[in-house]
């Protein structure tokens, strides 16, 4: 069984907006046994989306479009769908009762007649009811394929395919089973990963698939396969999982999904009962934006300070200015200075501290662009590096994010 | 003239990855005169790719292939390449050199034998060379259609394509000129926008197309064209959004990418040489990073501090134990003492605190989870406000840290 995804919207095809959507929602379908056939991005424009749907309807036996439901006119969805399905828009109360329960419900002003356009829909489709919004979404047939449509707006996309899109699939269609297992590694190039496991990946069967997914200073290795067999299909991939792991014990830091590296940071500091803050210069908040997007930070993450101007390094962090005036600022003794006051002033047994000069341009030292110092506090003391990570902005910032906590790891890890 | 882009990779059909290359390359081919016509994603599948190559042939003069060109075994793109062109690989020596070079200048060990089939490249196709990693880009034609076929590793594409590949695209086509102009606005919905503006709507011209935009807290309004006559073109689209932000002087604050809501604070600040900190609880750290990815922020932004425990509110920002203990610690009147003493603590002119609760759980207090205060601080005082954002953890953080950037530009902008 194939699933295909159409996204509409002018929007997308001039790169104003990035479409999340899609992978959102082939991650889910993967979940339930769909696999994704295709992605496409089509524009608000009738004959475009109409070829698009007809294309899909040759490969696949659902196809989820997304977009081109508002209440304004550059919203053309319903409508082709009226044209696609040779069927016209009817009023429908349920709707009708939403939008107000809606504007009730958020304390907005009385709803404006476009709101209630929101209430049109074609006569043949099963509506599914959006509690989070007031465009509803549509299940419709042809020749076998179910057609789907939802809204663009990502939480109510999001809402009504677990609510409504998701149950209706698993009872309508016969689905394998789909299996991912992906292993996170860091510090170890793609290259050199492939000769070390070239006799593990030659042995693979047929209908296991191997992925490399690099990114920077980290390389993810995936397992994909499906099949009618679940047990089978797990243990067959686990046990290859675990001889990967070990051919890779000195870089990989545990299974994706499972284990994203904070996580990994936090499972560890909560069974020890240790406590982390943050000191961020050249990454700006983006150690911390990562630790708090995960829920349940708080049991063993206190606090983070970025000192963004150089003098607040001093004044809240107690870096000696001499130390400054000795070293500059983007120096390993400044970085040390800054995680070991870091662990006083939250209180904390261990921090992360970063400086460095993400550019564009060069600051007032002499240091190149991408030139960055990581230090690591713990009870035993502090570790740090000096790194060059190349001369774009956000490059330099991710890579700096990925070997900080590479580097936190491996600091909580040792006793 | 059309382009298509096609990015190849299961990634992004299982949902591992969000394909942001998509957007990077439509806004820049976009800015050279060249409309994209649809983006599709396809698996790592020989039959697949051939599949849409063969569609794109048929829509578009150009089209940018992008991902499968790793030195592992998953990667097939050239050798679909070479299927498609009915070609060979034949062995590069300036790719060769480059690699070389490249293991030299980041200091790596010797490169492996895999590292040197990136230098095998279809006989047929003009090399586009890669400064920045081992798989080089390839130009190659069919039918009148142009392929260009480059790596997926986002910056490796991204300099690829400005060094490169726009080059030859603006010498091989004759190009229109398009323009986009978007309006930002904050704190009114679509449907009611799109009642005010009716009458100024219904009077665009035919190659004027008007799109909305709408999400959490904001919505942006899209006027886009294209023609020979540049100049005209400008004028007639300039002219119109003057009309329109008059109509939407309260809501609008400037236009998207001349303007974000960031680069307009940091306008409004620089001119009064005023200065901005910030204390973030419930955001954890969203609004720091939206501020440090922009570079730039250290002429008016000083720092930020992240007291994700409760306690650190106390010792690091003063805020009276007794304050919370009588209001709680989501109360306007904790993040008012929030934002006076962050002002204190950095020495600056404003500063923004948060304090709420973004969910999942509901923490140890009476409070909903979707509740956020956030106070601004500033020269005359301090203003704050208590919200519901809902019980969505994305969607709380998202629409704080879009009330809260609004709510600032407000007291900033009174003087």
């Amino acid at each position: 069984m194939f699933a295909e995804i159409i996204t509409i919207g002018d929007e997308i095809l001039i790169g104003q907006i990035v479409d999340t959507n899609s992978a959102y929602i082939s991650k889910e379908l993967n979940k339930i046994g769909v696999k994704v056939y295709q992605i496409t991005s089509v524009q608000d424009d009738r004959t475009h989306i109409l070829q698009a749907f007809e294309a899909a309807k040759n490969h696949a036996d659902l196809v989820i479009v997304t977009g081109g439901l508002g209440p304004t006119k550059d919203d053309i969805t319903k409508q082709t769908f009226c044209d696609f399905f040779d069927d016209t828009l009817v009023e429908d109360q349920t709707v009708v009762e939403n939008v107000k329960e809606l504007f009730k419900k958020y304390q907005l002003n009385k709803p404006l007649p476009a709101n209630f356009l929101q209430a049109m829909v074609p006569s043949k489709a099963t509506v599914l009811m959006n509690l989070q919004g007031t465009a509803p979404g549509m299940w419709m047939e042809k020749d076998e394929t179910v057609f789907v449509s939802l809204p663009g707006v990502p939480y109510e996309m999001k809402h009504l395919l677990q609510e409504e899109v998701l149950p209706r699939v698993v009872k309508r269609f016969n689905r394998p089973f789909i299996y991912h297992k992906t292993l996170l590694t860091y510090g170890l190039g793609e290259s050199a990963i492939a000769e070390r496991i070239a006799d593990w990946e030659d042995s693979l069967p047929e209908n296991i698939k191997l992925a490399y997914l690099p990114s920077l200073g980290k390389v993810r290795l995936r397992l994909s396969s499906s099949g009618n067999n679940e047990k089978n299909l797990r243990e067959s991939i686990d046990l290859r999982m675990v001889v990967l792991r070990e051919l890779l014990s000195d870089v990989a830091i545990g299974y994706e999904a499972e284990t994203t590296i904070i996580s990994r940071i936090a499972h560890i500091l909560n069974q020890k009962k240790q406590t982390l803050s943050l000191a961020e210069s050249c990454t700006g908040g983006a150690l911390v934006k990562e630790i708090t997007t995960e829920a349940g930070a708080s049991s063993f993450f206190l606090g983070s300070i970025v000192p963004y101007k150089t003098e607040l390094k001093t004044k809240l962090l107690s870096v000696p200015a001499s130390l400054i005036e000795k070293y500059t600022v983007i120096s390993i003794e400044v970085a040390e200075s800054m995680a070991t006051n870091c662990c006083k002033l939250f209180s904390t047994d261990y921090a992360i501290a970063t400086t460095g000069i993400a550019g564009p341009t060069k600051g007032d030292g002499e240091d190149e662009v991408g030139t960055v110092c990581i230090a690591i506090a713990s009870p035993s003391g502090v570790v740090s590096e000096k790194f060059s990570f190349g001369n774009d902005r956000y490059r330099v910032i991710e890579k700096t994010t990925n070997k900080a906590f590479e580097m936190l790891l491996k600091e909580i890890s040792k006793n």
